[in-house]
């Protein structure tokens, strides 16, 4: 019984299948469509994998993900530089930036503390923000860390850590989606809508 | 405002997004993760993307893919000559191997008759399954195509094209799926179970 491809292209499916987000029905989807797309476009796909990690650094000022460091947010005079905006990872950059609503510059920690995934806060890039408050430039920093218990953990540690520095600590927000509908709200997210909320 | 990522970061995303099954915020994940991987894992998917567009052909007798043609199918003188399953895709020859029922050959026919996306007979691999059964060894054709319309076209254009020759023609059977409820099934499936219904 033939129970796995030819060659090239179990070896292409097995590669895919381990990759996040694909199951192994994915992946067979994939190597089928490479096989039939044309070589300008696979050859294309198999260049960007390896050049991403020739060419892509962290920012040796946020620690955010760049090809030239400082990064360009980092670099540019024109956002403003009393503000830092902490997230977890540099996809939360990203997130943040499309929202339009902020430009001031950011820290990336790389990960939240979890300690049953063996994160410590000294696993995160937390030394180097210190570093980036010495210079009194900065007012405000904003704690931007995911709703969820490792980014609640980061964000107390965080403030107990900053708040002998005198700058203004804020943090994100919890509350009801926009759009959404109060019948299908956890009770959690109700609750803190409740108690932030916002006169009118 | 940085609405998208710095250069070989973006250029990922954007080819994985381009992959069948993979949107964009699954593409952003596959291209952190591959960031994160190790190098040895990252070259080896790149290669294997690469890879697959040298080694892979179609096997000259019935179409499947394979690295050597005639494929390992083909070339194995342990499986039955006198049937030949014909299917649409090469991953419908791996399905059926699964089910480990089937010790026949195959035939391939690279889709199905499908006018509205300019599929028409000529478009398949229909002539060599015609010079394969000239020989009288084959004493079997099963027409194992998906059970959609255009499957239904093309099944009924092949029996219409093989009934000449005296050869067996069967076709997998409608009905429901094992494990499943008889509450849910459409009603055409059930109607085909009902008209397939088997003395036990």
């Amino acid at each position: 019984m033939a129970l796995a491809y030819d060659g090239a292209i179990q070896r292409l499916i097995d590669d895919f299948a381990q990759l996040p987000g694909i199951g192994p029905k994915g992946a067979q989807r994939i190597a089928f469509y490479i096989l039939s797309a044309d070589q300008e476009e696979t050859r294309d796909l198999a260049e960007a994998i390896v050049e991403v990690k020739d060419k892509v650094r962290f920012c040796e000022i946020c620690g955010n993900v760049c090809e030239i460091s400082p990064c360009p947010i980092c670099s540019d005079p024109r956002r403003d530089q009393s503000m830092i905006c902490v997230v977890e990872e540099p996809k939360d950059v990203m997130s943040i930036e499309r929202t339009r609503e902020y430009r001031g510059l950011y820290h990336v920690l790389g990960g939240a503390i979890n300690p049953m995934a063996n994160v410590a806060p000294r696993d995160l890039n937390i030394e180097k923000l210190l570093e980036r408050l010495k210079d009194d430039q900065v007012k405000e920093i904003i704690l931007a860390l995911d709703p969820n218990i490792e980014g609640e953990a980061t964000t107390s540690y965080l403030s107990r850590l900053l708040s002998p520095l005198g700058i203004t600590i804020s943090r994100l927000a919890s509350g009801l989606p926009v759009g959404s509908d109060l019948e299908y709200a956890d009770e959690i997210t109700l609750g803190r809508a409740l108690s932030g909320r916002l006169t009118v």
